[in-house]
């Protein structure tokens, strides 16, 4: 049960969507301004309790505001972004603001670009309001590592957030931001965003382009959107897929699944259809958070009960674990070598762990990725969209490693990656959505389409019987 | 000196091109059938001196250049290749006979499918007479560990062949067949060539399919030709790309160079312009091999002296090594872990030090081998074709794995490779002519020129002024 004071929803944007908060700015209700300094004066008030921001830029975000001001006051109106908000995790560069990846390597680095992301964040007219805590590299999905400091469940502040894109969860959480961008490799924006009791969506792989995001392991990390719903997610999805791209892209990575052919009759926009995903398969957790979320997603709209057979759940791991290891530790070889004591010392000891995996392993690992992704078509059988709980357990405690909800011990790392990581290592998109509480404390639920059909998640979204 | 007998051009087919032989056979002169038994006989006479031969087959050949006798007699004329008698790397799949991979693990295996290259070597109307010595599963450039023997050089049959294809060579080199299919995925088609004195061509990455060739390192390999001279290699090369590309293809493989533009004025199909690449970037071996080469190929020529930056040798040696090794581990993990008993000891060793390579470097090598690709265009300044020798040394003893030519000590493998393996990093097309001898052993030099402009390496060789 928590004990610490709940920050959920304390902040100003708390249950004001979006689209809610473009409909004001339009009708001249608020401005750009005055968000903009709602969520400055909700950073200061919050943050001392969450360190859900790092850096804060309060000049940019009102001269950037001021500027959606004059530009809507001029009949310019960018679109849904235009005057809102919006956080940005600490790997991803933005032009001017310090960004540290969450690691003492890069204190005090100011990038001179913005990323891709960024730039059509600012395109789209968002308000940039500073940078979100990310676990150290965002190599770890609890959040609570981090030069600058762990970010903070704002359920209950002695909880992790999870992470890797922990800031930006709490920070939509909270109602600081009612938008923030994310990062995720092997969950890094569902994990945060189921701990923390709201909505983020990772497109499929490449989607909207990771150029200036920090590299985690490059052949999984996928740009993602938090929000409060998923309709939000959405919405900033479509903003920030490449503008001459005109729609989501079919990515054509080897090793990514392509959008293959869906059940007969679908194409047609109808209804998607919906089957749950026994998560057995994939990893023992904590078996009321399954249960949870399965009731709370209710029976109407599932259509249909599958199960992933332990092989492909155990294959699906490995595949994970091997290529994310080598990956990661090819970005920081030269750190690891040249200055080992600036990294955390629990990300060193997994990055040296990591750098012990042999490389054969990578290349078969490659080799099962492009063979799971070809046979990903079946996992859609006579169905659009798979659910399943986005994250086996609940929030833990700042700092544990190991939990027990059952009586059984549960490794806490492996417990958040189980069902997210899966979707990365097949590129495929998943969205996760609030899905109640076990013990006072959010669970999630998440859905997972195929790439090219995106819209169908946030349908099936919409007819969830949820609270 | 050579002391053992000289089988070099004892055979019947020894300065018989495959042109003057299709012009034989068109003419009546002689028959497939004829040329079969010519070859059969060869092989029975020589291949007790030489191992060049795995498996014979007699009926099939036979029955095949009978074939081919009545196809020619009924007018229908499958082109260059028409009765002309092959011999088939131990590797490829030929349906029907017995492929061993050299190995012992492969004891017995008899495969039902031809490779694609051989379904077009017998499509061109080949006759292929057996499958040809392999060092075991390609992994070594001597060519004298294998479950079936070494293959012996036929200059001096106390020498090794060089490898992996030594058999081929050494079957083309003593006149047994004019053609050999071989694979290369370091030089393993351009060495053996090299060191036996016949020419070897290695095509641009996946130009001949590789399709039911047992792998080495699936993003190095590449299937070559080996006859006795460069006008017969491309006779045959053009006859083993996929029919349905209507020319040799662009590869489009992550990390493989593509074909970049020509220097002004080279499209036209005028002389291509030749740069002498002084090899000391890549490795420091016998300098009379080195002078020799440069002074075979004389000044005429030459148009440029480039020279590779230490540097630049270096990341492609090691980019070279990682890849392979951990591509290399990959294909044998399974008979690593249940039966390494089976694989030759130096194999096994070899593996084993491979197995070793950490994953992040192979992720670093993969990423190296790409920019070195996008990069390969530089190695082109204003010239066409790059010229150096193929082989820093002559061709060791079987068995010998230290040379010192000149008082320096000199690793044999490492030296067999330096030359060649930089180039199926990069995916370019290379050639390698006989360029004389030293010691009374040959030596060889290589073309090496871009994707797409195979022709300007033989219009190249057809100017050289070699004996």
């Amino acid at each position: 049960m928590p004990t610490s004071p709940d920050f959920r929803r304390t902040g100003p944007f708390a249950g004001r969507t979006v689209a809610a908060l473009g409909q004001d700015l339009r009708a001249g209700r608020t401005t750009a301004t005055e968000l903009a300094r709602q969520a400055l004066d909700a950073v200061a008030g919050l943050n001392p309790a969450l360190n859900a921001f790092v850096t804060v830029d309060a000049d940019g975000a009102l001269a950037a505001a001021r500027r959606a001001d004059d530009e809507l006051a001029q009949g310019a109106d960018r679109g849904p972004l235009h005057g809102i908000p919006v956080g940005v995790k600490d790997l991803i560069m933005v032009a001017g603001l310090p960004v540290t990846m969450g690691s003492r390597h890069f204190a005090g680095y100011v990038p001179d670009r913005d990323a891709a992301c960024v730039t059509l964040l600012r395109e789209a007219g968002a308000v940039i309001v500073g940078t979100t805590t990310t676990h150290e590299f965002a190599y770890g999905p609890t959040g609570d590592r981090s030069a600058t400091g762990p970010s903070r469940n704002p359920c209950d502040t002695s909880r992790m957030s999870g992470g890797s894109s922990g800031g930006s969860a709490a920070a939509v959480a909270a109602g600081m931001v009612p938008l923030a961008l994310g990062t995720d490799t092997g969950g890094s924006v569902r994990i945060p965003s189921a701990l923390c009791g709201i909505a983020g969506f990772k497109p499929a792989y490449d989607a909207i382009p990771a150029d200036g995001v920090f590299p985690l392991s490059r052949t999984f990390d996928h740009v993602g959107v938090l929000a409060g719903d998923a309709r939000d997610c959405l919405l900033a999805y479509r903003c920030l897929v490449a503008r001459d791209a005109g729609g989501p892209p079919s990515p054509s990575v080897p090793g990514h699944a392509q959008g293959p052919a869906g059940p007969a009759g679908r194409e047609d926009g109808g209804q998607a259809r919906v089957a749950w995903l026994d998560p057995g398969g994939l990893f023992a957790g904590d078996a009321r958070v399954v249960r949870a979320v399965r009731a709370a997603a209710g029976a109407s709209w599932v259509e249909e009960e599958v199960k992933l057979a332990v092989d492909l759940g155990r294959e699906l791991r490995d595949t994970y674990t091997v290529i994310q290891s080598c990956e990661a530790v090819a970005e920081h070889a030269e750190r690891l070598a040249e200055a080992p004591e600036l990294f955390d010392p629990e990300v060193l000891d997994r990055l040296r762990v990591a750098a012990e995996v042999p490389g054969w392993r990578y290349v078969s690992a490659v080799a099962a990725r492009e063979r799971l992704a070809r046979a990903a078509g079946e996992l859609f059988g006579s169905h659009d969209v798979l659910a399943l709980p986005t994250v086996p357990i609940t929030a833990p405690l700042i700092g544990q490693r190991e939990s027990e909800p059952d009586g059984q011990r549960i490794a806490v790392r492996a417990a958040l990656l189980a069902f997210t990581s899966p979707w990365n290592v097949l590129g495929l998109p998943a969205l996760t959505v609030p899905a109640g509480t076990v013990d006072g404390l959010p669970v999630g639920l998440q859905l997972v389409g195929r790439p090219g059909r995106e819209a169908q998640l946030f349908e099936v979204a919409a007819r969830l019987p949820l609270p």
